[in-house]
């Protein structure tokens, strides 16, 4: 197969590993943590274990172990390398160890679909993007059928551990997982390691989940590329929205990089209680400031998340999906209208007063595109396009009223996929490759229920310190569907961290006339370190390096 | 003004230049292009003059010149190099000469607004993207009133030479002003550079626009990431339309770095009298076959400007151009209904027809977005959006019948101002920075009337050859508002060159199930030659290197 110049080149870098993973390890045991009765009665196999980690040791000798692996949920830059690590590092503890990947994700577990992942495999795929080598997927481990179908197929191959490589759900599953093979007493351990592009698989021993670092830097060349041309053209508002679901991590991160004019974090709006038009309030606010000083342009950033967290669409939705998600008169209506129509009935006065200020393109998304459940797929509107308007209608009162005098002309853009299959940053690389070894090193070590955790993200590699946790000590009960459930919790943007303290102290000067505009540019994997193996500056405002 | 880091090492890279350039020149005259006697009727002045270049030469001493410059139409990367390379000729041929940068474009000139343009604003943009440092716009320069409001500043700052940074329009307008200046005596020289995104300045003396370069490689990079994005979730096909105009050079260069399924090129849509119909069969040919070796999922990459090219299409947008541009009865219409319903009945019984079985959103787009002169906005239609329409109705009827058993899901994509304002490659840099040196050679060198032309572009830097050729030897006669016009042609893709014959040759393969995905990656300007400093495919085909 014919290959780009730069995954040739990119097919040569050696990912860098903290010094303790290069030669032997030893195992340290830390702290238990304390997790209330209710997991610990839930998971009274995996719990109660303490936080590990790996210092240099002796080399030592450790059984060859088959281990199979599974991609799980969302593409994020780097999956390839968690394999390549897990690879690599099984082959440094016992070169007999053997490596199957699922295919197609967790299903591959349940339906016995698999691959033995070579080497010539593994070169293959080093430092690439994309999930392509073994698949993923978005089926749910979930039930005791399907722990034991996987069961099956791991005593057919000899597979003494699993790893999972996947979002908070996933890993949340890889626990439940865990619990009940140890429970059973079948011997077969199961790993986690923390990846999506949203950034909200962090907490206390998670610094970051992989994937973020790069997609972020991908969409913050893309503004940076789009605010540069809106302040040579200078006729343009661009509104930029941006993956990452519920969190807005992402959105921040790129607000950090660039420094758009406006940047709209959920997390403050829902804090805040804030409604459409005091977002609506805050752009236009820029923008009569900017015109003002001459500047008819700028550049705002959303967080796809965000229709949710704004009260009166929250309220909207909730309607929607109530009244219309298994409704068979509703769904056999045959036009546009007559569903509209049959909508606005549904709703509360209050909802649908709202519904009739929408403008038309996202009224109809909300009555008509949904999911194959019956709801509203939140994701697929346009808020960009939605904020245009309003932000146009608001600025012609303004105009008429005589206290705008600009112009104001903008565009929309949606910045998503792009960024989840890009070849991933150093950072990323080099962390991806770190998570696996890591996770060959606890398997070999015989650990089972533990996430791969990295610390000390934001100093150099070789002083990274690699290590374990517990599922069971991040876990808190949640009500999900009615009924409380053991989660991995999602982190959101805290208002009162570093990250967003950080934007507030700034935004007030990039929202108005002056040009504070930063452009990150393409990401570079071979120039000077500070500009290719930097972090996110989430990540360094949140964790700190210190020079030693 | 805090800068982004990349920003900070971009300022330090040193362009290359051809070794001809790098000491004393010499101008060596070459041939005089033969051209049409009606061009020699209306440019009696700036024909009949040589093709130039320069060898190296002597060192000598040069009067100082005062200049100005002007950036003309949509950004390209590399705009501010040309003004740096301008800038550093001009001082290394004379260190008393003086720069002064038009601000906003050819209105600066008619305007009298100019900055002078010092070392210290050149060094802040060294190598960065966009057309900050003056800004750009798209006033014509077209007639004698602005011709002498443009003498008047000249003659204030005492300025004996304009460069004019621009497209096919701009160069054309630049020949106009060229030969107004010398036969009016009034002692301005007029040197023009090739700027356009879109490819489509060049022939036989014009090897390729600055900013092309670039902006494929941007569009590239985030095809590339689409489509691992695709191989790997494996559930969707991405649509994705390409900026670039009439032209379809992006889109063909882009096919060639990264080999989607599908590449929709105008100029063949339009030589081979293709219909709608015809391009929804190609694209839903590929999704067939590859949904039969059981990929439902690809990419198709489409030109912003193919929509005109599709004869249907355009008989309507003709229609609808003449029936509606400046009809007050249309005009004073309220309701959208009431517009639709007026604009159905002015088309002819064809175009009705093929009306009525356009998706509604894009019947829509055509009856009611208009520009202020009440054109339809070609650029604004979503083509991709339209395709993935069609093509959705057409696999649901080859389902009912049976020979269509997979599934089909599709997203799109716009990418377009993502890419003009990008850092420019290594190349773009080096191309521009000549292209502005050369430009300051002709003008102490006292030639008018000329294009700075660069030829041997495929070859290291240090081999190109710097040089000019008159404006007159690229133009011809065209039809413009039906009055015969001196135009300097735009190049669109010829299916006899290379380019387009490389695509027909493997489209085959890229179509069918096999998987022959390129990811060119992020651009770098710090790795290995032959990842950093190459040229376009497009390039390399048309100018092939050889080693001497």
């Amino acid at each position: 197969m014919k290959k780009s110049l730069i995954e040739l080149e990119r097919g040569l870098y050696k990912p860098k590993l903290p010094e303790a993973l290069r030669f032997g390890v030893e195992l340290q045991k830390r702290e238990v943590v304390n997790v209330a009765d209710e997991i610990k009665g839930i998971f009274p196999c995996t719990s109660g274990m303490p936080v590990v980690r790996f210092l240099r040791g002796e080399e030592r000798k450790y059984e060859p172990v088959n281990v199979g692996v599974i991609l799980s949920g969302g593409q994020a830059p780097g999956g390839h390398n968690v394999i390549a690590g897990l690879f690599d590092g099984l082959n440094h503890f016992n070169s007999r160890c053997r490596l199957y990947g699922f295919i197609g994700g967790p299903s591959g577990l349940i339906d016995h679909k698999y691959v033995e992942i070579s080497f010539d495999l593994v070169d293959e795929c080093r430092n690439t993007g994309g999930f392509d080598m073994i698949g993923s997927g978005r089926t749910k481990l979930e039930t005791e059928e399907q722990f034991e179908k996987g069961r099956e197929i791991c005593e057919q191959l000899g597979i003494k551990a699993l790893v999972i490589i996947g979002g908070d759900d996933s890993n949340t599953n890889a626990c439940i997982l865990a619990e009940y093979y140890e429970k059973k007493g079948y011997g077969i351990q199961v790993i986690g390691c923390p990846k999506t592009i949203d950034g909200d698989l962090k907490n206390e021993y998670i610094e970051t989940s992989f994937g973020f670092d790069t997609a972020c830097k991908v969409y913050s060349e893309l503004i940076g590329n789009v605010q540069r041309d809106a302040i040579s053209a200078k006729k343009y508002w661009h509104f930029v929205r941006l993956m990452g679901r519920s969190a807005s991590h992402i959105t921040l991160e790129c607000a950090l990089q660039t420094q758009p004019n406006v940047a709209i974090i959920s997390e403050e709006v829902k804090e805040k209680n804030m409604s459409l038009s005091d977002i609506v309030d805050i752009i236009v606010d820029s923008v009569v400031k900017r015109s003002n000083g001459g500047q008819n342009f700028g550049t705002v950033i959303v967080p796809e998340g965000l229709i949710e967290f704004v009260p009166e669409m929250n309220r909207l939705i909730k309607e929607l999906n109530d009244a219309l998600a298994s409704d068979d008169e509703y769904n056999q209506l045959k036009t546009d209208d007559d569903k509209r129509y049959y909508v606005m009935q549904a709703l509360s006065p209050e909802s649908r007063e709202f519904y009739v200020t929408l403008p038309n393109r996202i009224a109809k998304q909300l009555a008509l595109d949904r999911d194959p459940h019956g709801n509203v797929q939140v994701s697929k509107i346009e808020t960009e396009e939605l904020l245009i308007d309003l932000c146009t209608q608001r600025l012609k009162r303004l105009k008429d009223e005589g206290t705008f005098k600009g112009s104001f002309s903008a565009l929309s853009h949606f910045f998503g996929y792009e960024g989840r299959c890009s070849y991933p940053t150093n950072f990323d690389s080099n962390y991806c490759y770190t998570l696996g070894f890591t996770a060959a090193a606890l398997i070999v070590e015989k650990m089972t229920g533990y996430m791969v955790s990295i610390k000390h993200l934001t100093a150099p590699c070789d002083q990274w310190i690699a290590g374990g946790v517990p599922f069971t000590a991040m876990m808190t009960l949640e009500k999900r569907k009615g009924v409380m459930k053991p989660v991995i919790k999602k982190t959101l943007v805290d208002l009162s961290d570093e990250p967003f303290s950080f934007l507030e102290a700034h935004r007030g000067e990039w929202a108005d006339e002056t040009n504070t505009y930063l452009y990150p540019g393409p990401i570079q994997y071979y120039g000077p370190t500070e500009l290719c193996d930097a972090a996110t500056i989430t990540l360094q405002l949140e964790h700190p390096y210190h020079h030693s």
